[in-house]
């Protein structure tokens, strides 16, 4: 009786389970944490040996690249066929840091299995997910008797991720010819839920700018000279409250120049979504719902771009009064960008609304600093569609549409290689990137490799079949 | 050949006027500091000779009286017509810290004459304006040939009035029965300039304010969350922007309430005063003037009541960026009050309009911390116009009016006591008060004697002829 493919797919991916599972905790046993100098030799220890199993996974080019900080390793597995697509996948492979005292039930770098979850540092975030592609495209070899994947192979996994990859997108323009791509495949991000297995189509960019607004040259006396000069600290807050319109819209002239709104069908598929507001508050630890007017909390988080204050501070904060017009008055501002809009335009258009806001006898000074685009994949794009087959095959259900609201380095890929940007992912909400008790659900893990398997070869046939 | 009455004052202060300059400068050598606790015994010690000074002054009565902090001087001396008026003086015998490392020219308790004027912590405030009372009552008595004031004098001179006054309302509350005069003459205030000599006619009040604007439970990650939850750094910034209207006027309803609004008559002796806005700038150090429509910088600072923010704080201050939407952010606000302000209507106009504004899930808390009444005396209050005719007699020119923006214990003598507050003052701007090379100019100090010497007789005759 002969196997169907995603049936000689399990089969594989059964057999090889348990030494899977050994690969994946003998590597997060090493806390290549990239934040702390002290973590550097792990690091770079997480490095060699993520590269070592990518040479025994049978890709026959593996290098670790140096940065000025953490070291990435790089792999290449061209495909038989020349004409095939070139897939680079994108992942990483440093940690946050992890103390048992910051309220971990295990060692965070000694691996445990607690029923069906993995817990340790980075079983999701994102040592699971890079090494899910490792027994993948075995899987895929094996159910399709290939000694090469269906696609030319590439994998990109960094080691600075956790520290805001501060030489990623030069380590990617360095080697942009070797890079290049016909997709970008991001194993770094996540699903709705257990119950409910998505794809990813897009994620917000980032705008970041530190607002500095001088009044007087030092802090003046409030009774001598209330009432009579210019405080920036009221200046600061002016201008902050004057970021939003009453309708929550950023009031910013030319803010939304370009920006690509929702079609009816990713609003109505947004809105098929089992969204639970009150739970998603619960997750949020806030106690209200608030935002742009007309769009409902998943448009909010997704599909829209936001003016933020991330911090706001001027004068006297001690402990009592100070009776004081503060001497100046400092406003962190970052803008998640969505699909349409030009970090360099939001730039502009920020620091000209800055310089009319700010009051006589009020200098102010604006530093902007690295930003990061936005990326989005329409949905009917063909690659974005050889995901969702992939996933749902693994799944056997449909999987539905989210996007990311936060932004990441994928999309200085997309910006220098000029490819799309897909995101296949399998963790879910619960899985607790960032904080303690870490962990990774086995079955999903599972589903992950089993996508995995299925996406090369749909990639290179949908490939074949584009006009 | 016989004198008049002032010709014998001068003549007075003129033998004696060596003999006074040693025992100020023996008491500037006191480093009365009160916020320094190892400076506590220096306090003590300045009270200590204070006491011994007034004693030899002739004051039947002279305490030092102890409070939880540093201790007051008090002193009473009864004339000889128990149908005279009483009238109690009051400053301060504590000085702001110094180090002659902050920039002084000779050591901030070495006291020095160079020129026309003596250097030294203390030496206009307070302990120069406290001192010329001893000599001036004594003028007063050899120039009338009286052998007691021509009112019951009363003097409380505190020890905590740089660090806050923070024991002086109980302590006048504790005496109030030995204090009850019929005026209070403060004597810790400054005039126009040296060829402007004036007379101060009332403060403002304070209210201080602590508002706690509280959002999410703990920051959280602007990408996930932003854009769909209220953050409270921006409820804190809507807030103060919310302060003022378009016209720099306080927006908080009832704010304004029995506000006592400056007379035609006010105004113009406020714009005879040759003030210039350029340097008055220089001396705020501020770039431009900005406050309540309609009204001119002086009337801004002395007649009008502000709300002024001290401090501004939350979410991240650190270098660099931070992602996050803020768990919270704290405003520090102080409200300076003219006559006719309760703080108490205030801080309960404040509390309503803060409950109004704070958003949907942003919860708030504020606190109040103590309170200082405004204390403004009318221009023909007889009281009033024997200080304007004892300053006139002392510098031989009419005197001009004006107020004073901050706030002081003064008021709480007004409170408890009941009698209306008189300043009599001749420090000037260029003194240099909480600054290096504190200095008073010799020749205003000895009309501030000269003043005293006049003041008391002049204010038993104007209540001898009150109705």
């Amino acid at each position: 009786m002969s196997q169907t493919p995603d049936s000689a797919v399990r089969t594989y991916i059964q057999h090889h389970r348990a030494a899977f599972l050994d690969d994946l905790t003998a590597w997060l046993r090493i806390p290549s944490v990239s934040a702390q100098p002290d973590h550097a030799p792990d690091v770079r220890r997480s490095a060699d040996w993520l590269a070592a199993r990518l040479t025994e996974t049978g890709f026959p080019t593996v290098e670790v690249w140096q940065t000025p900080g953490a070291p990435a390793v790089y792999a290449e597995w061209p495909s038989a066929d020349p004409a095939a697509p070139t897939v680079l996948v994108y992942g990483h492979h440093d940690v946050q840091p992890a103390a048992r005292e910051d309220g971990w039930d295990s060692e965070p770098f000694e691996p445990v299995v607690r029923g069906d979850r993995l817990y340790a540092r980075g079983a999701a975030d994102d040592k699971g997910q890079v090494l899910f592609h490792t027994l993948g495209v075995r899987a895929h070899l094996a159910a399709t008797g290939r000694t090469a994947p269906a696609v030319h192979l590439k994998l990109l996994i960094e080691g600075e991720e956790e520290s805001g990859s501060p030489h990623f997108r030069a380590l990617v323009e360095e080697h942009a010819g070797r890079l290049a791509a016909d997709a970008v495949i991001v194993s770094d991000t996540g699903m709705w839920s257990e119950d409910t297995p998505t794809v990813c189509t897009g994620m917000r960019g980032l705008a970041e700018c530190e607002i500095r607004l001088n009044g007087p040259d030092q802090d003046i006396h409030s009774g001598s000279f209330g009432g009579a000069v210019p405080n920036p600290a009221t200046a600061a807050a002016r201008l902050v409250a004057a970021l939003h319109d009453e309708h929550a819209r950023v009031a910013i002239p030319g803010f939304y120049d370009g920006v690509v709104e929702l079609t009816e069908r990713e609003r109505a598929l947004f809105a098929e979504l089992p969204f639970d507001e009150e739970r998603w508050l619960r997750t949020a630890k806030s106690h209200a719902t608030h935002g742009e007017a007309g769009h409902t909390t998943l448009e909010r988080i997704w599909a829209r771009p936001t003016a933020e204050v991330n911090g706001i501070g001027g004068g006297y904060q001690g402990p009592g009064s100070k009776t004081i017009v503060p001497s100046s008055a400092t406003v962190k501002l970052s803008f998640r960008l969505v699909a349409g809009q030009e970090p360099g335009h939001v730039e502009k258009a920020v620091r000209a609304w800055v310089a009319d806001q700010a009051p006589a006898g009020v200098r102010h000074e604006i530093t902007f600093s690295g930003a990061t685009r936005p990326c989005l994949t329409p949905l009917d794009h063909p690659a974005l569609q050889s995901v969702v087959r992939a996933m749902s095959r693994a799944f056997q259900q449909p999987v539905r549409y989210t996007r990311e609201g936060g932004s990441g380095p994928a999309a200085d890929l997309q910006d220098v290689l000029g490819a799309p940007v897909l995101f296949l992912g399998i963790s879910v909400p619960s899985d607790g990137w960032h904080a303690p008790n870490e962990k990774v659900e086995l079955d999903l893990l599972f589903k992950g490799v089993e996508a995995s398997a299925y996406l090369w070869g749909d990639l290179a046939e949908s490939w074949r079949d584009a006009p």
